[in-house]
């Protein structure tokens, strides 16, 4: 393990460079552009006065998000889904994720009975998009409340605790921390783990490419995630207070 | 914990009955009834000699999977996908675990240009749909490579492992394995473990529902996931020894 | 005539093997696994307590059919229709058949603003499986509306007749009854019967394959028809008896 | 029965008018304008020289047929498909009949790897339409082979016999023939008949709206189709010989 | 210029014969049959007394389009949109074209809580199927507007002016009005014009296909298409007066 | 028109500030944001060497364009076109003309079998997108071309003109140049206007919203929309010589 060498030069428990810059654009509630290295990705959040037919009279309020990637975010240029008609699974997939992972850090009862919407818009991609979006979509959601509050919509602040994301793996037999693209294609392992500021796991989807990963693996990884993860609401928590 | 009552009267770490029926139809190359408790998935595995455009003249095969739900497979009836034009995110979520769990148990070299496909049709559900399905697809798997070998198509014996699948979750405080659909749909937290018989994860995937676990919980749910996973893999060989 | 040898060595009017099986599964009202030989059909009765837009506020009940077909229910595998996108144009003829058929033998005024939807699942097929859908169906839906009735939902029976199915064709010449998908796919006239119990017509769809028919074969067929007809109404009596 | 009255004042046995008009278009290799009544369908056969995939390489050709019905071609504007996205399982079924009874007249092996398309479009709808198709369709074919006999492209006229079609039901108790939009809705039964002129049957495809039709007005019906197609046939010839 | 010969004959300003066949079809309460030359549309307007969701309640009607092409309306036969599964970018852009230019006639708080709609069918292509859409869709619109009134279901008549349309373009160089097929396939600029019988531009849409327009073509061009509309006003009105 | 006031304080005459940024993303082969003032798009051009099925084997390449609008990139949340499963005509209006403007100063024949893709992604939209889409996609066009002759793949610069587009229209009875969202949904005619370097004009798309527009208007906006356009221009060149 000691010779690893990451294709980024960086050391097994490195994050690449994160930059997260709120108000990105100017309509949506909240909106900002969240950088993991090279990978972008534009988080809005959009306040909505209805709730989906379920939820109907019920007091509550609900928090979905839609993921997207533009046909040549990517080093070669994918089909635009809207022209394909359909998103593809693995777009569902990754709209379902982020959807639960923010509805884990808000009280719908307090929100009431609206809908916010964040929408995830990968504008390059290099690894991670997943993870930056939910780290990213975290602010905007907070963004879109502190606009609601200010506005007196809402009386108690219904954001209880914060949420982050970062993807971990074994990459040429060593644990690595949020893998970029030339990693990620090239790994036996990938977890992507989503985590509150409480310590708690609230999402963890781990896939052997490669070999199975054995117990000892799933500990090292789990250990880098909970770092990156400090790392990730440390510069959450910085944004929000500029 | 020691006052737990789990609805079916189970203790914690005792699974449901577990049925494998290997020929269930006769036109499959693999035919495979399996059945968690009320739990019942139709799996066959059909061969057919061509393989996906991005592996053409490769000299490798196609695992992959299809997976379906009757319409009232369920409590109350829901969609046929098929009338409402397409499948929606949480069966494509399915489908893509089950192809990749099966793929990380098989040497596409060895199983030559031909595509093996697992279709999981849920005949009845009541919680743990998904990790029968990946259960009983490896049994038809088997049977299928075994139709494969009986006409010498292939020479080598491309499967290197077997792969199960079972459910696991924090049922008002305590952890369970196998939930049913009662557990399912009440339970904090939910996580499907697809292991190897090597001891191996292929797949983790946990989510909080409730609350975000902790650490020591993930262990616990870890270690039963580890037991129940033993058993089915006994089912299996068992099953396929007949 | 006399030297006519069918595939499965039947006599030229005798029926393949009838199995009816009430509550083959759990959740639906009426579910019902019929077999006609080899060819097994799911079907299943939902009750539901709203009605079609034309129909809001009329007083009466609708009962509709939705048919598929498992994709490795025949020899080689088909599409999944739900992966298509779009249910095909035979899937949509089955079901709108099976859904006027049901309807001839039940008064809707009588089910009050109710719907009964019978999925009708192919799990295997060799030959016939609308006819079988038609004959499994009425038996579910007669379950339902026992449900129905046992739980006072419903004060009148609105079913006034049974209805069942059959196919009938021309094969080598000579007329047969029941065709398996041998004589089927090599006959050269089809044709699916639907009676009632009161020896009415409710369906008559033929169609000359090769050769166009004559008058006295089509006289020759419905004579069988009729006979066939007459062993599943006794088959259906039987089952609900039980 | 002796004192029925038709809403349009025609006798039990009486056809509407009937025109066939060649050559309503310019473009289209066969092109039919034919009208029962009011009911009025554009008929074009398109030949091209490709096959469907199923069929490369046989030395055969194919026919087959769609139907659409303009939006406003009925008392009340419908949906128009291409805007909704999907042809109606209406639509599906009339075009595979008109398919199969044209299919019916002619030797795909002297037609050669040719396409035959007949669009059937109604430009106006008062019941029977997919009978009025099937004659004009017939009548656009022959005008489409002959244009590939002058040409000299096919060297044996592949057509061995004339196909037409007529509806025939029970209205208020009587049997009656080519029923218009009037006692379409309001019959008791409803038969569409294809035959050739060789007397035989191609298609039979009755249903009992109302009650359960008897083998004697089966009979009758019959009698009234074979009446109603001898003069379908006598008009498609005259047509064919100006 | 003076050379200029075009495939028809016709002189550089001579539109092709325009004909306006009211009453085409029976069940529209407006059926205008119109012929460009070879080009032949059915434009239906039907009446509802609904609107859509963004105009419920606010005492206006509404006036949209839709358009269509049989498939062998065209030299070879196209797809049909509806087996296709949706509309072409073309027929969409064709169709908002004709609902934007028959708004800008009419009153829509005249007309009241109603939606009519016009279905342009093209029965036969030969160039500028779009200006004689507009065209003939303006009088289906007026007879529509006139059923209205003579059941007196709205008092004022919403209708405030005419509307045609026409296509010019650059041929071999040369400004031509009305270009047919032959000259469409094959010119610089194609530009269409709609305007209203006070001499207003409603739409222009030019399109330089070769070689970019200069401004004195456009004067040329612009002064072509207002003859030509002043001729289409003419046979407008005086197919309103029979 | 001495006392218009521009909501947004400019002059008749007076754009927005133009900005045009290179190289805004990296994995594209040209990568372009620009800005009319609050609206940006992001124009990309990826290469890639196969034609359309209709120019295979000819030659010569092909040039097209996707539009897409981020959900929130408008005022409240529009659908995401991908997850309602199709474009709408608004969407494919605006791609086919990006498409054909940009076609326009391309040799085709020398781009050789190559498709050049522009997609243009509307990260905010104030009015004018598809103006800032065409103006912006040409540079990232060059940019592409620059790409494939700094690799030697193509001999001769295909380019051989340049393009950009503008918005202008009438705003409460005054001609201007540039409209924002503000004056776009309150004006009375709208037009685009695409031209050349050689004041050629592309594309005019003049739409009366309010009432029709008279021929002096016109030629106002002519004269501001090739003002405007001499500007955009001159943005472009001095973008591309950075």
């Amino acid at each position: 393990m000691s010779t690893l060498s990451r294709p980024s030069g960086r050391a097994p428990g490195q994050m690449r460079a994160v930059r997260i810059e709120r108000g990105y654009t100017r309509h949506a509630e909240g909106s900002v552009l969240v950088a993991f290295g090279d990978t972008r990705v534009l988080c809005t959040a959009s306040v909505e006065s209805r709730v989906p037919p379920f939820l109907r009279g019920k007091g509550e309020g609900w928090v979905t998000a839609e993921y997207g990637m533009l046909p040549r975010a990517t080093h070669t240029r994918g089909d635009r889904e809207a022209a394909r008609g359909k998103q593809g699974g693995r777009t569902l997939e990754i709209q379902r994720l982020i959807g639960r992972a923010l509805r884990a850090c808000i009280d719908r009862g307090a929100l009431g009975e609206r809908t916010i919407t964040l929408d995830c818009d990968v504008l390059q991609a290099d690894g991670g998009t997943r993870t930056a979006a939910i780290t990213g979509a975290y602010v905007a959601l907070v963004d879109a409340v502190r606009w609601l509050q200010e506005r007196r919509e809402i009386a108690r602040d219904p954001i209880f605790g914060a949420v982050a994301a970062v993807s971990v793996g074994v990459y040429r037999g060593a644990p690595v921390l949020d893998l970029d693209y030339a990693e990620d294609s090239d790994c036996d392992t990938d977890m992507n783990v989503v985590m509150n500021d409480g310590g708690g796991f609230i999402e963890l989807q781990g896939t052997a490419e490669g070999h199975a990963f054995r117990r000892d693996e799933l500990d090292a990884l789990l250990a880098l995630a909970e770092q990156g993860i400090g790392e990730l609401l440390a510069a959450q928590r910085e944004a929000l207070a500029r």
